[in-house]
């Protein structure tokens, strides 16, 4: 089959089928997303080797589950052996033996095929099109947040970043706080969440401090100093952003504030299949450009210039 | 009166006696106690300019309220104003307004005399003697951890710091649960904390990672790292280190664990006192030594040697 292929450079290559293992479903891929984490994956995080790819829809060519076979499925990316502390714990998503798709020990999306556990695939009601059910994880990604945090419609929100984490963010913490704006710095992202009626302000805006909630997305090294001087006392900066490179920080300042800085990952994607189907969250502008798969080499490329949104693989 | 005085360099002088504002208790300290804080604010932490120190206990020379007159007492260190949002919000040691003694525009505990709000004010049971009572304020800070935490018996403990901070966190969070070690590096150390039957190691040691909650006291830019290291995924870090200088953090660690990590600073007094007073907190071993007020200058540089734990001053 063909897929990228990423050893220190990427590529386009014929790579050998991968082999469906007990339990797991054969999917052939329609759609993939690029994500802010395959760019990072290509700078050398996580020490990734292989096929990246960890959005996507698809078809299950091939499973034991009759209910899945020839469905189309979106798919929990992270794989979880079901008995190590952390899947006892019930936090399956730190396994400690995972692999996760197209991130850690597991070839991804960016490829004809891939395999997957039958219980992480979720089936795609038909009136999500594929462009926009491969948006599912990272929407999902930003349910976490509410799913860890208790937000209610007084909470003051700020999210830091109108990349996609950020827009998503902003769009699902929306559904339960008005009083949320979202900082950026490209008019023409910004745009696309004033179109939705949601609070925009660009960086140098003076901004109110105090926020209840500040959710950091930039992917820059600034961001966690910017979330902390605009939270309130006691207040929660949630971390979005993997980057790379370390970031200094001044520890005495989250201390003395008394500040709550949580880390979030992977999300429930229940709630963003819902959300999906009923245009709760809109993704469809965010699509800047699509790709065949062929051409996943110069994607990436694109993915990674500036002011570029959602660029999709066609598989 | 005799004080301690910082201005860029620490001089012991005569300064004016400090005026009594509205509400306001005056107070003969007794004993003071240097504080880590005390020695980074004398390497520009805060910019702070005037007397330090902020842990004394001492005698109330005037006042409005005949309770306080002529009684032993100790005292809350945020003086605050009762009317900004966070007053307003039952969070008034972050008040906007506020003065911090000995750390924020406000006259420390150095000194023969200072002023505090009578509203701060804890009267000292006679079964507390001057040199236990001292350490009110840090033994606060301590418990200031399960003010913020659900902490159960079954939670696994590690605190990372053999020094007051960590000693006093190990101590108060060991009446929690006894999972709990202490991590540190000097044997005269650790060993007050053998003594008291709590688990200790040194920070070679192979240490079990995975702990529910991780103490950060170690005073260290290295001890954030090494709390993320051993944190369990979902767990919680508590920073109790202030550090005038920025740490270099990954940021990626506690995103991808999903760590939470809580900034924590001043504590309850009463249980504090309450548990100076049953003897569940044992701080006369934790002292090196003391020095007269007039000796202020050699105090300050001996508590700054490695391996000297409390150093106290008598007023």
């Amino acid at each position: 089959m063909r897929a990228v292929v990423f050893d220190g450079e990427v590529r386009v290559a014929e790579v050998p089928m991968p082999v469906v293992g007990p339990g797991e479903a054969l999917i052939r891929v329609l759609t993939a997303g690029i994500c802010a984490t395959d760019l990072e994956l290509m700078k050398g995080y996580m020490d990734f080797k292989g096929i990246p790819g960890h959005e996507f829809v698809g078809v299950v060519k091939q499973s034991s589950n009759p209910h899945l076979q020839d469905k189309r499925v979106v798919g929990e990316i992270n794989c979880v052996c079901h008995r190590c502390q952390y899947c006892q714990l019930e936090m399956p998503h730190h396994c400690m033996a995972r692999t996760v798709l197209g991130i850690q020990n597991r070839n991804g999306a960016f490829a004809e095929y891939i395999t997957l556990p039958e219980e992480n695939l979720y089936l795609v009601p038909n009136s999500i099109r594929d462009d926009v059910a491969a948006f599912t994880e990272p929407v999902a990604a930003a349910f976490r947040i509410p799913e860890r945090l208790h937000i209610t419609q007084d909470d003051r929100i700020i999210v830091l970043g109108d990349g996609k984490l950020g827009q998503l963010c902003a769009q699902v913490l929306w559904l339960h706080s008005k009083r949320l704006v979202c900082v950026g710095k490209y008019p023409q992202k910004l745009a696309l969440l004033k179109d939705l009626h949601i609070n925009i302000a660009y960086k140098d805006d003076p901004i109110e401090r105090g926020a209840d909630i500040v959710v950091e997305a930039t992917a820059s090294p600034d961001g966690l100093k910017r979330a902390l001087e605009l939270v309130r006392p006691e207040g929660t900066v949630v971390l979005k952003t993997t980057l790379a490179a370390p970031t200094p920080m001044d520890l005495s300042e989250p201390v003395v504030n008394e500040v709550r800085i949580i880390g979030s990952r992977c999300g429930p994607f229940r709630p963003a299949l819902e959300a999906l189907a009923m245009g709760n969250v809109e993704v469809r502008p965010m699509i800047s450009e699509a790709y065949e798969l062929s051409d996943g080499v110069r994607a990436l490329q694109r993915a990674a210039e500036k002011g570029v949104m959602k660029v999709l693989l066609h598989v």
